[in-house]
């Protein structure tokens, strides 16, 4: 899916092409970074088709709150969940897990971090490709 | 505009119509509650046109991310300020302000609060009809 087509299925900015602990083309900008009054910053996330985070895990948790096109969550063990528009996901802390697009959707998730990510290997094609 | 027409227009669900504190049609869906691991609540909210919260204040502040059409956001003896899509405010705690759908718009926003909010008088015609 080209750039521009992203960027017009978004409600808040595309931001710039996110480089490390990603596969394929994701795009990254934050929209909350103030100190107060919330414990977590939020970031709008983009995944083109068949892009998708590393496995990782949050040492306080994660919320994401879909806002567009369809996703996966998948925790390590476990089937993985498909995400569409509305759906939101509290990933609890030291859960090894990833998100990202399916094959043929973009994908777009407000991400609420309220503290470190652990960032881990990349989630392999076998793993991908059988969903 | 039509029940149907606002609930078409939003991501989160539309939730029920809200009873008390505002005027005008105003539709709320809690979309996140858990104890953790963020420190507010999250509702969305959908303001038919013309549809304002009344005048108040929160203990701790409120984030608002604006995800469909148009509205205002006014503090207290400051101009009000138009409000769209992708847009972002960050509520100081202990500011007196109100939020709500324009004259002819539909308004959708995500609030998050991390604490108690004090509710006041209605938002005069007077005052928004001069919007």
């Amino acid at each position: 899916m080209a750039h521009e087509e992203l960027s017009n299925s978004t409600i808040f900015p595309l931001g710039k092409k996110v480089e490390a602990n990603f596969i394929g083309d994701a795009y990254l900008q934050m929209v909350f970074t103030d100190a107060a009054p919330l414990n977590a910053a939020i970031g709008n996330v983009t995944f083109a088709p068949g892009a998708r985070n590393n496995w990782h895990s949050h040492q306080i948790g994660q919320v994401l709150l879909v806002t567009g096109g369809e996703g996966w969550y998948q925790e390590e063990g476990k089937p993985a969940q498909l995400l569409k528009a509305g759906d939101v996901v509290n990933i609890p802390p030291h859960v090894k897990h990833w998100h990202g697009a399916t094959k043929d959707s973009w994908f777009v998730h407000l991400a609420m971090t309220p503290g470190a990510t652990e960032w881990l290997e990349p989630v392999d094609d076998a793993t991908y490709t059988q969903l």
